[in-house]
């Protein structure tokens, strides 16, 4: 299949893109292009798709059960009794909910982490999105529980991916997985080439207990137990000092920042983004889970995190909008080591047509400032294309009644348990 | 005119509405109304009109332009220049956009306080929303710039308003207007039953200078001339102590926070929500101008006022999603003297219908997390009626295209300046 957009705002030019398969093959001005499909991008901007870099997308069914808690009580509450109820059937629907809602805001390729990988799998491949899923591993010190955890990521790495969906591990936190898991997880995956992704520093307990339990912060023991490396992507970082960073950089350790999360969470507001950036950390962003952040929007995620490094650092010039327009497309997809994040030939596939005809992008004085401060959601985007496939066009997605009437029928009953 | 407004979600149940002229005359099930119009509120929910409590509407023309600067370079190099050259017909447009993009977001009510105040009155009776406009009054502390601007002042409060738009006296700031025009707008403020709104304790360099120049912090300085009254309504106050708090609530002075221009700008993050409520003090939020924060959408300020609160504090259960609801519906109304802000018999036909059929509202566990937290941003909003009168329907606002080509057309030059 080929798709020829014409005529497309891209930066400070109008653009024509040809994308042949998987992949864009060329970008200029007045292209003369034979293709399957031909797009007028008039009125439109083109834009590389977002990557979310850290989320949990079988959570969207918990999106508003138990908001505005302390965080202990939600999740023994709320939370982990109902999550313990979750049935394949749930989790499916739960992803594909997730998908249609990435896919309207933007989003062409995600990194997860949970449970009940195999129909998370399904879902993905048959929303045809990309992503970086993640085999979940606890073990909660315990060496049965690590058992059950090991064999089940070997079973989930084995599964037949298309070129789209890769595996990578997910050790949860060094608060429920022993240093011996993780120094299995770490050797299974520079065995077989994979990335692993972890909660780390997310908040202050965290941080307080590690010292407690190993003597260490938790980027120190990471370096301890010999963790830290370029295969490793920390979710979070919210509470670490200079030293961490250093160490982190070193490493080539990757960062995803979650503003939306650590703020609702309650789990702090002053991630270190300067730093790491003159350390020379890659940082992506992420929204978490719907359940913490309550949406999988990564225009919000990019506006929140830069207003948030202003307004703690009461610095105006902190991460301009074309750093936070970075952060979601090419750093992001650095970081799950994808080729995309780019519209240039080679690069693939994954791009959004984002619709100008609106107040926010009025008037036209800076098209990455209105995408990220103005518009700033990703209502404002009206076609998605992945790995060379239209999964929106005018702002409508394939089977979007059903997903949301599926989960509407399955959820009815978290409604009455809350 | 009148409008029927059948099964509608209202919190947890399907009600029907009717709106008699200006205001709602009745709520309940299964009523039988003979009206102009019929709208079927089938997958949608009801919400009272937005107010946002603080703005300079004419600015949206300058959204983009010159972000991420300094904030003296930002206001010296960039936007006082182009200011000072604005036509009355530039500022007429700038405010038909804002009063575009407010509609859009379903906002149905905002305070402004700008210079060229006949021509705003002109756009905002012609878009037919509701409005607290200000007169500006500046003096620089000097006698001559003082009477202009009191001339100004007395001659926009004689002008024609219609019932929905109402007049105030807008005080710039402590460091622009002196104590001696201060009074005067309260002598006058108090004399013809209006409100005064004014920019206070915006940032720290206010407040040291204050120090420097009266001896006093701004609240502090205010009490002493004797401007503290129920008739004020401060924009900002994110630096003040707890005896300045106490003042703020003795004197049953009301408070705008307008938390994504805080944060944009540099000017801080932690405002006192907690400690203003305990102390029973009326707080509304405003988006401040498009030109700092950078759009006029009420729920995302909601939802960013929500997480600030937590994340600062550290605390994931401050300021809860319905308490942000009310902030931008009844305490904004209340802080205006509007009779709106409720769904209720007897409050001024002013709400919005959502559309619920969405990812975000999807589970509906909860409609105000669902609002607040996941759709977070005004494009979930299907139609607004502002005092009876139906300004959006299925996201279509009569003369949209005219508003963006025109404005457009007006700030061409702003881009080859910048």
């Amino acid at each position: 299949m080929s798709i020829f957009i014409k005529n497309v705002q891209y930066e400070q030019s109008s653009v024509d893109i040809f994308i042949e398969g998987d992949h864009i093959s060329r970008v200029g001005e007045r292209l003369v292009c034979d293709a399957d499909r031909v797009l007028d991008g008039t009125g439109k901007a083109v834009v590389p798709g977002f990557v979310n870099g850290h989320t949990h997308a079988a959570m969207t069914l918990f999106r508003g059960f138990g908001d505005d808690m302390p965080l202990e009580r939600w999740l023994h509450e709320k939370i982990w009794p109902r999550e313990a109820k979750l049935t394949d059937k749930d989790v499916y629907w739960g992803v594909k909910l997730a998908c249609l809602e990435m896919i309207k805001s933007g989003t062409t390729c995600f990194c997860d982490m949970y449970m009940h990988y195999p129909v998370i799998l399904r879902a993905v491949e048959e929303m045809k999105m990309r992503a970086l899923l993640g085999s979940v591993v606890f073990d909660h010190f315990n060496d049965d529980i690590a058992a059950r955890y090991k064999q089940e990521a070997e079973r989930n790495m084995a599964l037949p991916h298309s070129s789209r969906v890769s595996f990578s591990f997910a050790p949860h936190a060094i608060y429920t997985v022993s240093a011996d898991t993780l120094q299995w997880v770490n050797h299974m995956a520079e065995a077989n080439n994979c990335l692993i992704q972890m909660h780390v520093a997310e908040t202050q307990t965290e941080c307080r207990n590690a010292l407690d339990n190993f003597g260490a912060t938790p980027i120190r023991y990471l370096h301890r137990i010999g963790l830290l490396t370029p295969r490793l992507v920390l979710a979070h970082c919210l509470w670490i000092d200079d030293d961490e960073i250093r160490m982190i950089a070193d490493h080539g350790v990757q960062v995803i920042h979650n503003p939306a999360s650590n703020l609702k969470l309650g789990s702090g507001h002053a991630f270190r983004y300067e730093e790491m950036k003159a350390a020379g950390i890659k940082v992506g962003f992420g929204t978490d889970s719907a359940s913490s952040s309550n949406n999988l929007d990564m225009i919000e995620a990019a506006k929140l995190a830069s207003l948030l490094q202003k307004g703690w650092r009461n610095d105006p010039t902190a991460m301009p909008a074309r750093e936070a327009l970075h952060c979601i497309t090419a750093a992001g997809a650095g970081i799950l080591r994808i080729n995309a994040g780019k519209i240039a030939p080679g690069y693939l596939a994954d791009l959004c047509l984002i619709n100008l005809n609106a107040p926010a992008f009025t008037p036209g004085n800076d098209f990455v400032s209105n995408l990220i401060y103005a518009a700033s959601h990703g209502s404002c985007v009206d076609t998605v294309i992945c790995d060379g496939n239209i999964l929106m066009e005018n702002r409508k997605v394939a089977g979007e009644e059903e997903i949301l009437a599926e989960v509407n029928a399955l959820t009815r009953e978290f409604i009455t348990e809350q």
